[in-house]
Protein backbone atom coordinates (compact mmCIF):
# COMPACT_ATOMS: atom_id res chain seq x y z
CA UNK A 1 0.00 0.00 0.00
CA UNK A 2 2.92 2.84 0.55
CA UNK A 3 4.08 1.91 -2.76
CA UNK A 4 0.86 2.63 -4.40
CA UNK A 5 0.88 5.79 -2.00
CA UNK A 6 4.01 7.19 -3.29
CA UNK A 7 3.28 6.19 -7.26
CA UNK A 8 -0.31 8.28 -6.95
CA UNK A 9 1.67 11.70 -5.10
CA UNK A 10 3.44 11.62 -8.57
CA UNK A 11 0.15 12.08 -10.07
CA UNK A 12 -2.08 15.59 -11.48
CA UNK A 13 -4.72 14.36 -9.35
CA UNK A 14 -2.77 14.25 -5.89
CA UNK A 15 0.14 17.44 -6.82
CA UNK A 16 1.18 19.15 -3.50
CA UNK A 17 -0.75 16.48 -1.43
CA UNK A 18 0.69 14.99 1.56
CA UNK A 19 1.15 10.92 2.15
CA UNK A 20 -1.34 11.87 5.22
CA UNK A 21 -3.27 13.29 3.20
CA UNK A 22 -3.56 10.88 0.64
CA UNK A 23 -3.76 8.21 3.33
CA UNK A 24 -6.83 9.82 4.97
CA UNK A 25 -8.72 9.93 1.27
CA UNK A 26 -8.10 6.02 1.14
CA UNK A 27 -9.20 5.16 4.57
CA UNK A 28 -12.67 7.22 4.15
CA UNK A 29 -13.23 5.70 0.55
CA UNK A 30 -11.74 2.21 1.10
CA UNK A 31 -10.43 1.77 -2.71
CA UNK A 32 -11.18 -1.43 -4.72
CA UNK A 33 -7.80 -2.40 -6.62
CA UNK A 34 -8.34 -4.65 -9.59
CA UNK A 35 -6.05 -6.47 -12.21
CA UNK A 36 -6.34 -6.50 -15.80
CA UNK A 37 -4.26 -8.50 -18.25
CA UNK A 38 -3.23 -7.18 -21.60
CA UNK A 39 -5.96 -6.69 -24.20
CA UNK A 40 -8.53 -7.20 -21.69
CA UNK A 41 -11.09 -4.45 -21.65
CA UNK A 42 -11.16 -1.84 -19.08
CA UNK A 43 -14.39 -0.38 -19.67
CA UNK A 44 -16.77 -0.05 -22.82
CA UNK A 45 -18.34 2.63 -24.31
CA UNK A 46 -21.33 3.73 -23.23
CA UNK A 47 -21.16 2.11 -19.74
CA UNK A 48 -22.14 4.11 -16.91
CA UNK A 49 -19.44 5.20 -14.85
CA UNK A 50 -19.55 5.49 -11.13
CA UNK A 51 -15.88 4.97 -9.85
CA UNK A 52 -12.83 7.10 -10.45
CA UNK A 53 -10.39 4.95 -11.75
CA UNK A 54 -6.76 5.62 -11.01
CA UNK A 55 -4.14 3.89 -13.10
CA UNK A 56 -1.37 2.24 -10.26
CA UNK A 57 0.56 0.38 -13.27
CA UNK A 58 0.81 -0.83 -17.05
CA UNK A 59 -1.04 1.39 -20.11
CA UNK A 60 -4.36 1.69 -20.72
CA UNK A 61 -5.58 3.27 -24.78
CA UNK A 62 -9.20 4.55 -25.47
CA UNK A 63 -10.62 4.41 -28.76
CA UNK A 64 -13.84 5.48 -30.08
CA UNK A 65 -15.65 2.89 -32.71
CA UNK A 66 -18.39 3.40 -35.11
CA UNK A 67 -20.67 1.14 -36.09
CA UNK A 68 -19.05 -0.22 -38.67
CA UNK A 69 -15.82 -1.19 -36.93
CA UNK A 70 -13.73 2.08 -38.06
CA UNK A 71 -11.51 3.03 -35.15
CA UNK A 72 -9.69 6.09 -33.91
CA UNK A 73 -7.49 5.77 -31.03
CA UNK A 74 -7.69 8.46 -28.84
CA UNK A 75 -5.01 8.40 -26.06
CA UNK A 76 -2.43 5.85 -24.78
CA UNK A 77 -2.26 6.84 -21.11
CA UNK A 78 0.76 5.29 -18.70
CA UNK A 79 0.52 4.73 -15.04
CA UNK A 80 0.20 6.43 -12.45
CA UNK A 81 -2.36 8.29 -13.87
CA UNK A 82 -7.06 9.32 -13.33
CA UNK A 83 -9.07 7.61 -16.13
CA UNK A 84 -12.49 9.36 -17.09
CA UNK A 85 -12.02 11.58 -14.44
CA UNK A 86 -14.42 14.23 -16.09
CA UNK A 87 -17.07 11.73 -17.41
CA UNK A 88 -18.04 10.80 -13.41
CA UNK A 89 -19.82 14.11 -12.92
CA UNK A 90 -21.70 14.44 -16.29
CA UNK A 91 -26.09 14.41 -16.16
CA UNK A 92 -25.65 10.49 -17.64
CA UNK A 93 -21.98 8.84 -16.27
CA UNK A 94 -21.54 7.64 -19.64
CA UNK A 95 -18.06 6.76 -20.84
CA UNK A 96 -17.65 8.11 -24.53
CA UNK A 97 -14.69 5.47 -25.12
CA UNK A 98 -13.62 2.44 -24.98
CA UNK A 99 -10.84 1.45 -22.57
CA UNK A 100 -8.68 -1.31 -23.13
CA UNK A 101 -5.32 -2.74 -20.83
CA UNK A 102 -2.60 -1.96 -23.11
CA UNK A 103 -0.09 -4.33 -20.83
CA UNK A 104 -1.35 -5.69 -17.47
CA UNK A 105 -2.59 -3.08 -15.35
CA UNK A 106 -3.74 -2.45 -11.83
CA UNK A 107 -6.82 0.12 -11.34
CA UNK A 108 -8.24 1.07 -8.01
CA UNK A 109 -11.76 2.17 -8.01
CA UNK A 110 -12.87 5.22 -5.74
CA UNK A 111 -16.34 5.41 -5.45
CA UNK A 112 -18.07 8.82 -6.98
CA UNK A 113 -19.62 10.13 -3.62
CA UNK A 114 -16.47 9.63 -2.04
CA UNK A 115 -14.29 12.04 -4.58
CA UNK A 116 -16.92 14.59 -3.56
CA UNK A 117 -16.57 14.45 -0.10
CA UNK A 118 -12.83 14.59 -0.27
CA UNK A 119 -13.63 17.70 -2.60
CA UNK A 120 -14.96 19.08 -0.01
CA UNK A 121 -12.54 18.49 2.63
CA UNK A 122 -9.54 19.28 0.72
CA UNK A 123 -9.08 22.11 -1.68
CA UNK A 124 -5.91 21.00 -3.01
CA UNK A 125 -7.35 17.97 -4.06
CA UNK A 126 -10.36 19.65 -5.74
CA UNK A 127 -8.29 22.12 -7.11
CA UNK A 128 -6.45 19.24 -8.89
CA UNK A 129 -9.69 17.40 -9.70
CA UNK A 130 -10.86 20.33 -11.98
CA UNK A 131 -7.27 20.70 -13.14
CA UNK A 132 -7.39 17.19 -14.57
CA UNK A 133 -11.32 17.57 -16.09
CA UNK A 134 -10.11 20.81 -17.94
CA UNK A 135 -7.20 19.55 -19.43
CA UNK A 136 -9.28 16.19 -20.70
CA UNK A 137 -11.63 18.98 -22.26
CA UNK A 138 -8.87 20.81 -23.84
CA UNK A 139 -7.02 17.57 -25.08
CA UNK A 140 -10.50 16.63 -27.00
CA UNK A 141 -10.81 20.17 -27.93
CA UNK A 142 -6.97 20.23 -29.94
CA UNK A 143 -8.21 16.55 -31.38
CA UNK A 144 -11.17 18.24 -32.49
CA UNK A 145 -9.29 21.46 -34.11
CA UNK A 146 -6.97 18.70 -35.68
CA UNK A 147 -9.60 16.31 -37.27
CA UNK A 148 -11.26 19.27 -38.52
CA UNK A 149 -8.97 21.59 -40.10
CA UNK A 150 -5.71 18.79 -40.45
CA UNK A 151 -4.72 17.21 -43.54
CA UNK A 152 -3.02 13.97 -42.36
CA UNK A 153 0.18 15.18 -44.41
CA UNK A 154 0.37 17.65 -42.20
CA UNK A 155 -0.46 16.11 -38.78
CA UNK A 156 2.32 13.21 -39.85
CA UNK A 157 4.53 16.20 -40.30
CA UNK A 158 4.05 17.50 -36.93
CA UNK A 159 4.10 14.25 -35.43
CA UNK A 160 7.46 13.79 -36.91
CA UNK A 161 8.82 17.24 -35.91
CA UNK A 162 7.67 16.59 -32.37
CA UNK A 163 9.13 13.29 -32.18
CA UNK A 164 12.48 14.00 -34.12
CA UNK A 165 15.16 15.75 -31.77
CA UNK A 166 17.69 14.57 -33.91
CA UNK A 167 17.63 14.51 -37.72
CA UNK A 168 18.08 10.53 -37.65
CA UNK A 169 15.69 8.82 -35.18
CA UNK A 170 13.09 5.85 -34.67
CA UNK A 171 9.44 6.06 -34.95
CA UNK A 172 8.05 5.52 -31.38
CA UNK A 173 5.24 3.31 -32.74
CA UNK A 174 4.71 1.56 -35.99
CA UNK A 175 2.40 2.49 -39.07
CA UNK A 176 -0.74 0.73 -38.16
CA UNK A 177 -0.47 2.97 -34.79
CA UNK A 178 -0.23 6.36 -36.46
CA UNK A 179 -3.18 4.76 -38.59
CA UNK A 180 -5.19 4.23 -35.50
CA UNK A 181 -4.30 7.19 -34.12
CA UNK A 182 -5.20 9.14 -37.18
CA UNK A 183 -7.89 7.41 -37.67
CA UNK A 184 -7.21 6.53 -41.41
CA UNK A 185 -6.50 3.77 -43.13
CA UNK A 186 -3.02 2.01 -42.91
CA UNK A 187 -1.91 2.31 -45.99
CA UNK A 188 -3.20 5.97 -46.36
CA UNK A 189 -0.16 6.86 -43.77
CA UNK A 190 2.47 4.44 -45.62
CA UNK A 191 1.33 6.49 -49.09
CA UNK A 192 2.22 9.89 -47.01
CA UNK A 193 5.63 8.56 -45.83
CA UNK A 194 6.67 7.05 -49.64
CA UNK A 195 5.38 10.78 -50.86
CA UNK A 196 7.78 12.54 -47.86
CA UNK A 197 10.27 10.34 -49.66
CA UNK A 198 9.26 10.98 -53.24
CA UNK A 199 9.77 14.61 -52.52
CA UNK A 200 12.81 14.41 -50.75
CA UNK A 201 12.11 15.34 -47.58
CA UNK A 202 12.88 12.01 -44.88
CA UNK A 203 14.25 8.69 -45.94
CA UNK A 204 12.58 5.36 -44.38
CA UNK A 205 13.54 2.29 -43.50
CA UNK A 206 10.98 0.96 -41.39
CA UNK A 207 10.87 3.02 -37.84
CA UNK A 208 14.15 4.36 -38.71
CA UNK A 209 13.83 8.14 -40.37
CA UNK A 210 16.13 10.35 -41.30
CA UNK A 211 14.92 13.98 -42.04
CA UNK A 212 16.82 15.44 -45.36
CA UNK A 213 14.61 18.47 -45.72
CA UNK A 214 13.21 19.75 -41.57
CA UNK A 215 11.95 23.08 -43.36
CA UNK A 216 9.63 21.81 -45.82
CA UNK A 217 8.04 19.21 -42.83
CA UNK A 218 7.55 22.60 -40.57
CA UNK A 219 6.43 24.22 -42.60
CA UNK A 220 3.52 21.82 -43.14
CA UNK A 221 3.05 21.09 -39.66
CA UNK A 222 2.38 25.30 -39.42
CA UNK A 223 -1.19 24.75 -40.79
CA UNK A 224 -2.02 22.84 -37.62
CA UNK A 225 -1.87 25.90 -35.65
CA UNK A 226 0.69 26.57 -32.98
CA UNK A 227 -1.34 25.35 -30.20
CA UNK A 228 -1.70 22.08 -31.10
CA UNK A 229 0.46 19.19 -29.47
CA UNK A 230 0.93 15.26 -29.85
CA UNK A 231 0.31 14.02 -26.43
CA UNK A 232 2.18 10.12 -25.83
CA UNK A 233 1.21 7.96 -28.63
CA UNK B 1 -30.39 42.11 -8.86
CA UNK B 2 -33.39 40.00 -7.95
CA UNK B 3 -34.05 39.34 -11.33
CA UNK B 4 -31.36 38.05 -12.01
CA UNK B 5 -30.58 35.76 -9.40
CA UNK B 6 -33.84 34.27 -10.48
CA UNK B 7 -32.71 33.61 -14.26
CA UNK B 8 -29.23 32.11 -12.26
CA UNK B 9 -31.82 29.69 -10.05
CA UNK B 10 -33.16 28.42 -13.20
CA UNK B 11 -29.58 27.29 -14.48
CA UNK B 12 -27.90 24.18 -13.87
CA UNK B 13 -24.71 25.37 -12.27
CA UNK B 14 -27.41 26.46 -9.59
CA UNK B 15 -29.93 24.03 -10.01
CA UNK B 16 -31.31 23.15 -6.09
CA UNK B 17 -29.70 25.91 -4.65
CA UNK B 18 -32.10 28.58 -3.00
CA UNK B 19 -32.30 32.10 -3.75
CA UNK B 20 -30.62 32.95 -0.28
CA UNK B 21 -27.08 30.44 -0.94
CA UNK B 22 -26.99 32.06 -4.37
CA UNK B 23 -26.89 35.92 -3.25
CA UNK B 24 -24.82 34.36 -0.46
CA UNK B 25 -21.89 33.79 -3.62
CA UNK B 26 -22.91 36.65 -4.92
CA UNK B 27 -21.94 38.74 -1.58
CA UNK B 28 -18.56 36.39 -1.11
CA UNK B 29 -17.67 37.05 -5.26
CA UNK B 30 -18.74 40.73 -5.85
CA UNK B 31 -19.42 40.07 -9.52
CA UNK B 32 -18.69 41.80 -12.51
CA UNK B 33 -20.95 42.93 -15.19
CA UNK B 34 -20.42 43.48 -18.60
CA UNK B 35 -22.86 44.52 -21.99
CA UNK B 36 -21.68 43.15 -25.49
CA UNK B 37 -23.59 44.21 -28.64
CA UNK B 38 -24.36 41.99 -31.17
CA UNK B 39 -21.27 40.41 -33.10
CA UNK B 40 -18.93 41.47 -30.57
CA UNK B 41 -15.94 38.91 -29.30
CA UNK B 42 -16.79 38.34 -25.66
CA UNK B 43 -13.35 36.17 -25.61
CA UNK B 44 -10.44 35.40 -28.27
CA UNK B 45 -9.47 32.05 -28.27
CA UNK B 46 -5.95 31.43 -26.84
CA UNK B 47 -7.21 34.08 -24.28
CA UNK B 48 -6.52 33.17 -20.27
CA UNK B 49 -9.46 32.53 -18.94
CA UNK B 50 -9.79 33.66 -15.16
CA UNK B 51 -13.20 34.64 -14.68
CA UNK B 52 -16.52 31.93 -15.05
CA UNK B 53 -18.82 33.62 -17.29
CA UNK B 54 -22.46 33.50 -16.81
CA UNK B 55 -24.53 34.51 -19.33
CA UNK B 56 -27.59 36.60 -18.23
CA UNK B 57 -29.11 37.57 -21.06
CA UNK B 58 -29.10 36.78 -24.98
CA UNK B 59 -27.28 34.13 -26.98
CA UNK B 60 -23.22 33.72 -27.96
CA UNK B 61 -22.03 31.29 -30.29
CA UNK B 62 -19.00 29.56 -29.91
CA UNK B 63 -16.23 28.85 -33.56
CA UNK B 64 -13.10 27.27 -33.93
CA UNK B 65 -10.91 29.01 -36.36
CA UNK B 66 -8.00 27.65 -38.77
CA UNK B 67 -5.15 30.01 -39.81
CA UNK B 68 -6.61 29.91 -43.13
CA UNK B 69 -10.20 31.33 -41.72
CA UNK B 70 -11.87 28.13 -41.98
CA UNK B 71 -14.56 28.07 -39.49
CA UNK B 72 -16.38 25.83 -37.63
CA UNK B 73 -19.31 26.67 -35.51
CA UNK B 74 -19.39 24.75 -32.05
CA UNK B 75 -22.21 25.55 -29.83
CA UNK B 76 -25.19 28.12 -29.63
CA UNK B 77 -25.95 29.45 -25.91
CA UNK B 78 -28.16 30.89 -24.80
CA UNK B 79 -29.21 32.53 -21.26
CA UNK B 80 -29.24 31.82 -18.71
CA UNK B 81 -25.92 29.50 -19.07
CA UNK B 82 -22.68 29.14 -17.86
CA UNK B 83 -19.82 29.39 -20.45
CA UNK B 84 -16.25 28.04 -20.83
CA UNK B 85 -16.60 26.38 -17.14
CA UNK B 86 -14.26 23.47 -17.75
CA UNK B 87 -11.53 25.34 -19.52
CA UNK B 88 -11.52 27.79 -16.39
CA UNK B 89 -9.47 25.34 -13.73
CA UNK B 90 -7.20 23.67 -16.35
CA UNK B 91 -3.52 24.12 -16.56
CA UNK B 92 -3.29 26.73 -19.16
CA UNK B 93 -6.50 28.15 -18.57
CA UNK B 94 -6.45 28.98 -21.78
CA UNK B 95 -9.69 29.13 -24.28
CA UNK B 96 -10.08 26.61 -27.03
CA UNK B 97 -12.84 28.60 -29.08
CA UNK B 98 -13.95 32.07 -29.98
CA UNK B 99 -16.94 33.29 -28.10
CA UNK B 100 -18.99 35.99 -29.97
CA UNK B 101 -22.53 37.72 -29.02
CA UNK B 102 -25.18 36.39 -31.44
CA UNK B 103 -27.07 39.06 -29.58
CA UNK B 104 -27.02 41.92 -27.33
CA UNK B 105 -26.08 40.19 -24.20
CA UNK B 106 -25.13 40.92 -20.33
CA UNK B 107 -22.37 38.49 -18.52
CA UNK B 108 -21.35 38.26 -15.24
CA UNK B 109 -18.02 37.40 -14.56
CA UNK B 110 -16.97 35.63 -11.22
CA UNK B 111 -13.13 35.19 -10.28
CA UNK B 112 -12.26 31.57 -10.58
CA UNK B 113 -10.84 31.16 -6.23
CA UNK B 114 -14.08 33.09 -5.11
CA UNK B 115 -15.78 29.62 -7.07
CA UNK B 116 -13.22 27.10 -5.77
CA UNK B 117 -13.85 28.76 -2.30
CA UNK B 118 -17.74 28.42 -3.04
CA UNK B 119 -17.20 24.73 -3.99
CA UNK B 120 -16.29 24.00 -0.53
CA UNK B 121 -19.10 26.15 1.33
CA UNK B 122 -21.73 24.14 -0.73
CA UNK B 123 -21.83 20.63 -2.24
CA UNK B 124 -24.21 21.09 -4.24
CA UNK B 125 -22.86 23.89 -6.12
CA UNK B 126 -19.76 22.05 -6.43
CA UNK B 127 -21.89 18.81 -7.84
CA UNK B 128 -23.62 21.29 -10.43
CA UNK B 129 -20.30 22.62 -11.56
CA UNK B 130 -18.60 18.79 -11.62
CA UNK B 131 -21.54 17.89 -13.98
CA UNK B 132 -21.93 20.80 -16.55
CA UNK B 133 -17.98 20.30 -16.93
CA UNK B 134 -18.60 16.70 -17.46
CA UNK B 135 -21.33 17.17 -20.09
CA UNK B 136 -19.19 19.71 -21.73
CA UNK B 137 -16.63 17.19 -22.48
CA UNK B 138 -19.34 14.58 -23.53
CA UNK B 139 -20.36 16.77 -25.91
CA UNK B 140 -16.82 17.67 -27.66
CA UNK B 141 -16.73 14.01 -27.60
CA UNK B 142 -19.75 13.77 -29.30
CA UNK B 143 -19.02 16.16 -32.04
CA UNK B 144 -14.88 14.15 -32.58
CA UNK B 145 -16.81 11.32 -32.95
CA UNK B 146 -19.49 12.73 -35.69
CA UNK B 147 -16.49 14.13 -37.04
CA UNK B 148 -14.58 11.33 -37.23
CA UNK B 149 -17.09 8.90 -38.84
CA UNK B 150 -19.86 10.85 -40.01
CA UNK B 151 -20.21 11.46 -43.91
CA UNK B 152 -22.30 14.91 -44.52
CA UNK B 153 -24.83 13.04 -46.02
CA UNK B 154 -25.58 10.93 -43.04
CA UNK B 155 -24.70 14.00 -41.01
CA UNK B 156 -27.51 16.27 -42.66
CA UNK B 157 -30.20 13.14 -42.13
CA UNK B 158 -29.67 13.20 -38.86
CA UNK B 159 -29.96 16.81 -38.23
CA UNK B 160 -33.24 16.66 -40.14
CA UNK B 161 -34.68 13.56 -38.65
CA UNK B 162 -33.92 15.42 -35.11
CA UNK B 163 -35.81 18.83 -36.14
CA UNK B 164 -38.95 17.94 -38.13
CA UNK B 165 -41.38 16.76 -35.55
CA UNK B 166 -43.83 16.55 -38.94
CA UNK B 167 -42.70 15.48 -42.21
CA UNK B 168 -43.11 19.12 -42.70
CA UNK B 169 -41.33 21.97 -41.24
CA UNK B 170 -39.21 24.20 -41.62
CA UNK B 171 -35.36 24.41 -40.83
CA UNK B 172 -34.48 26.21 -37.98
CA UNK B 173 -31.42 27.72 -39.08
CA UNK B 174 -30.23 28.57 -42.46
CA UNK B 175 -28.18 26.26 -44.90
CA UNK B 176 -25.30 28.87 -44.26
CA UNK B 177 -25.19 27.69 -40.73
CA UNK B 178 -25.39 24.73 -41.14
CA UNK B 179 -22.44 24.03 -43.18
CA UNK B 180 -20.82 26.53 -40.63
CA UNK B 181 -22.03 23.99 -38.05
CA UNK B 182 -20.79 21.21 -40.22
CA UNK B 183 -17.45 22.96 -40.98
CA UNK B 184 -17.77 22.55 -44.96
CA UNK B 185 -18.08 24.88 -47.35
CA UNK B 186 -22.05 25.80 -47.97
CA UNK B 187 -22.26 24.28 -51.59
CA UNK B 188 -21.70 20.89 -49.93
CA UNK B 189 -24.79 21.51 -47.86
CA UNK B 190 -26.78 22.53 -50.65
CA UNK B 191 -25.32 19.62 -52.99
CA UNK B 192 -26.90 17.40 -50.57
CA UNK B 193 -30.17 18.71 -49.83
CA UNK B 194 -30.51 18.25 -53.88
CA UNK B 195 -29.25 14.52 -54.21
CA UNK B 196 -31.83 14.31 -51.64
CA UNK B 197 -34.58 15.72 -53.70
CA UNK B 198 -33.39 13.71 -56.98
CA UNK B 199 -33.33 10.54 -54.60
CA UNK B 200 -37.05 11.40 -53.88
CA UNK B 201 -36.22 11.80 -50.33
CA UNK B 202 -37.59 15.06 -49.82
CA UNK B 203 -38.76 18.44 -51.58
CA UNK B 204 -37.22 21.47 -50.40
CA UNK B 205 -38.46 24.91 -51.05
CA UNK B 206 -35.90 27.55 -49.20
CA UNK B 207 -36.08 26.52 -45.46
CA UNK B 208 -39.45 24.62 -46.23
CA UNK B 209 -39.23 21.01 -46.38
CA UNK B 210 -41.28 17.95 -47.15
CA UNK B 211 -40.23 15.01 -46.04
CA UNK B 212 -41.33 12.00 -48.33
CA UNK B 213 -39.20 9.29 -47.43
CA UNK B 214 -38.35 9.23 -43.58
CA UNK B 215 -37.05 5.64 -43.48
CA UNK B 216 -33.85 6.23 -45.75
CA UNK B 217 -32.99 9.74 -44.06
CA UNK B 218 -33.58 7.41 -40.42
CA UNK B 219 -31.07 4.69 -42.16
CA UNK B 220 -28.72 7.66 -43.40
CA UNK B 221 -28.59 8.81 -39.75
CA UNK B 222 -28.06 5.53 -38.23
CA UNK B 223 -24.32 5.41 -39.23
CA UNK B 224 -24.03 8.32 -36.66
CA UNK B 225 -24.68 5.83 -33.91
CA UNK B 226 -27.41 5.90 -31.32
CA UNK B 227 -26.50 8.20 -29.13
CA UNK B 228 -25.61 11.07 -30.83
CA UNK B 229 -27.45 14.00 -31.20
CA UNK B 230 -27.48 17.54 -32.16
CA UNK B 231 -27.56 20.13 -29.85
CA UNK B 232 -29.45 23.89 -30.54
CA UNK B 233 -27.64 25.51 -33.54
Amino acid sequence: MNQLIEALAKTKLFKGLTIGEIEDLFKRSRPVLQKFARDEYVAHATETCDYLMLLLSGEVVTYMEDKEGKILQLEAIKSPDVLASAVLFSTDAVLPVDIVARTDCRILFIRKDKILDYCQRNEKFLKNLLCDMGDRLLFLAKKLHELTFGTLRSRIAKYIVQHAKEDEFILPVSKEELARFFAVPRPSVSRVFMQFEREGILIQNGRKIKILDRSSLEKLSEKLGDDYSYGEL
